[in-house]
């Protein structure tokens, strides 16, 4: 007999909907997690704290307004830490309240401790928290939703203060003049930008020769070329050989010679899968080199039993695919049918300034499978609303397939890109081509109306073609 | 031979897409105007200056933010109408320079002074602008699109300074301490509102026993509510006998006897339509005692070769459903086949603080109609987004039918709601349900999360009213 049907490992997004969707099921669930670590990485050092430090730095700065004002009407002229945290605070703990609410409702049993593999149906449950002996949990089911933690080299004199990973930069105690970015993935990005709006001079130092690879190549241009307006300098192709703390500051060597001095390092070139303290080989299982698991399409793992979801299992990593991967792993554990999200109509949300979200393929992977498509642009600086905002550099660009009309991908960049995409999301997922775009009403003024704008002009270009083509 | 084949009378909204649609159709079109009223009322004084106006209050008074910074991060102490204006200015003069370009990419004649029939195919323009003599234009088809002028009883002491119509609030000189709105329309509450927010105390004044009736009521009772808290006092069912001017301010007397004083009063009771100067007889038409212009479902007048589109026909007079408006004129007149937005997919949108959109039907129309529905609600303070927004008021509200689970009415209140609408607009317009909601993946955070907690709301109310009647 079994403690729980299904035992979920880790908080986090992913967990947490797993482990919901498994007890709205009807099953006996339980999650496990560090007392202080209740909502994983997303809810206390990652999602939640930056996107909260974006709203405030966009709201402080009168970044968004700048266009509009100029600088003199930022809020505040000397913005400090304790104006940019005190919301995140407040935030983290209300989202906390929140998770635990849910689970309670929901008779998920709350197990706080580090939980590790002692055979393929039983977890060790280490004190912690209220707890004060370990406990054997044994499951019939086993999720796991561990995350990751910021890679952390031993070149990199980590201190924590000026020398910090991407779960340490909430708690830096000044804002630095200057900044080393190390990574340009999603949080190195994120980071510059904000740090950027801040007035920090940034530079960013990248292994590979792009940044953002999945995302449509115009717009990752048109990002690099609003963050190098804000004073970021990139430095692609660049490796890090070590990053030093001196008295008063940090400098950076890189394999080519160059040497980067600056107040604070950011170092978030990857992260590392949580999965060396589990004990895998107990249950049958291992991680790779990143301590990333391996499943299937089904988030199933090697062994039949045990399911992996979130950011241990690798890209996209983002909270918002993460929860889906939890309610389809929590399905297909207690064997019960689930409509799958199409994977092409999964949304990428970059909580860059100015942000960036996109649904579909892009530009690039049609073309490389042959697939042809039509180009539809709308610019904010065209719609009433981008002027009133002034927003001047947002856009939102349709791919459309000549041949029945539907959308293909969705590129938002610009104010209120995560929110907007979802409109194209609809139309891709609801079966509608850009005929409905075009025939739409929308609310004026809004930056919505760029759909149809967009439909319009990949439809004009669609009858040039057809003109031609007879 | 006429000069034209399409001649539009008033270059709003309405008259724009009008004149635009029929060039596209390869017509020959002119649009007369007033030199100093290029866009209409619209962008001159209407729309565009007020959404901007608007946008300035919630960045200035830093409204959207008191709740997680308090009042002492307000952007200025002391906003003057010149903080306020500035911003107008700039969007106006691009918002006309846009319209210009495209009516002339468009190859649309622009003819500036006042237009009046002269005979059912024939209009004099009286000289203006850079024109010195009257011309007469003959046209094969006529668009009626000259909008309405605020009604101005003579028992109002206007000034244009402190007793003002809702067309002239934006030269007020000050910002004044109290203000009386005469009028709880879409115009008197969002300017009610966005004084209320720069800490203003008003007092709206209206003769009807509640407001916005065509809108969800639980949503109007929500925006009196966080009105009232802005110190916004309502008088419903109560009449305006007369304003007086008085050294330095104003005095509103009441048919119930009351006397409110206050700095300034906004008299917005109703809208004229701009017919009378028209000389409609020469035409073979009337108005009504409004001035406003009846048409059938094809915008149609009386007279076969005569349409009437946008403020002039009445309800609900709003930017985006007077352009759709125009369209379907110009395609009716060519007599080209167009497709109609259906009626039910018209989206209402009103700029008050907090906004308001919906979509569909409201609970009382479909209480009448004995159509049964569900009910799906979200609030934004139960989301990631709602918290990091400080928007704890904000709410989504799905209307199901439980018969198909399609969407009935989609109620948007809060942050973003102009634009949010559209995702269940969309939904509705490409025939989806809420399973898609409910399967949806949404960036997280966002408001649009909103869309699957409120299906998952309704979808969870509709099991349990099945377990009793299965």
């Amino acid at each position: 007999m079994f403690d729980y049907d299904v035992l979920v490992i880790g908080s986090g997004p992913g967990g947490q909907k797993a482990a919901i969707a498994a007890a709205k099921l009807g099953r006996r669930v339980a999650i496990v997690d560090k007392r202080e670590m209740i909502g994983g990485v997303s809810i206390n050092t990652g999602t939640i704290p930056s996107k909260t430090l974006r709203e405030a730095v966009l709201y402080l700065t009168g970044m968004s307004q700048r266009e509009l004002y100029g600088s003199s009407y930022r809020v505040k002229d000397d913005i400090t830490v304790g104006d940019l945290s005190a919301r995140t605070r407040h935030v983290i703990s209300r989202e906390i309240d929140v998770i635990r609410n849910q689970l309670s409702r929901n008779h998920v049993t709350l197990l706080t401790g580090l939980a590790s593999f002692v055979d393929p149906h039983t977890v060790n449950v280490r004190a912690g928290g209220e707890d004060t002996e370990d406990r054997r949990i044994q499951a019939e089911r086993i999720i796991i939703a561990t995350g990751t933690r910021p890679a952390r080299p031993d070149t990199v004199d980590f201190d924590g203060r000026t020398v910090v990973d991407s779960d340490q930069i909430l708690a830096l105690e000044k804002l630095p003049r200057s900044m080393v970015v190390v990574g340009a993935g999603v949080i190195g990005i994120e980071y510059a930008s904000m740090f950027a709006a801040l007035g920090t001079k940034v530079t960013v130092v990248e292994r590979r020769d792009r940044m953002l690879d999945f995302c449509d190549l115009e717009i990752v241009e048109a990002l690099k070329y609003q963050l190098r307006d804000l004073a970021v300098t990139f430095r692609f192709r660049e490796s890090v050989v070590s990053v030093e703390r001196h008295n008063g500051g940090t400098l950076t060597l890189l394999e080519s010679g160059k040497k980067l001095p600056a107040d604070t390092v950011m170092y978030s070139a990857g992260r590392q899968g949580l999965t060396d303290i589990l004990n895998l080989p107990a249950a049958g299982l291992s991680a790779d080199n990143r301590g990333r698991i391996k499943v299937g399409s089904d988030f199933r793992t090697e062994v039949d039993h045990i399911y992996a979801v979130g950011d241990v299992i690798g890209f996209p990593a983002l909270a918002a695919t993460s929860m889906e991967q939890g309610r389809l792993a929590a399905y297909a554990a207690c064997g019960e049918d689930v409509n799958a999200m199409r994977a092409e109509l999964m949304p990428i949300g970059i909580y860059t300034i100015p942000e960036i979200s996109y649904v579909g393929s892009t530009e690039d992977e049609l073309t490389e499978q042959a697939i042809p498509f039509e180009v539809g642009i709308a610019r904010y600086r065209e719609l009433a609303r981008g002027a009133i905002l002034g927003d001047s550099y947002g856009m939102l660009k349709l791919l459309v397939s000549p041949d029945d009309r539907r959308l293909l991908g969705v590129h938002v960049f610009g104010t209120g890109a995560t929110e907007l995409v979802h409109i194209g999301q609809t139309v891709m997922g609801c079966g509608g081509t850009i005929d409905y775009l075009v025939d739409s009403v929308f609310n004026y003024p809004t930056l919505a109306e760029s759909y149809k704008v967009a439909a319009l002009d990949a439809m004009n270009k669609m009858r040039a073609v057809a003109r031609f083509s007879g």
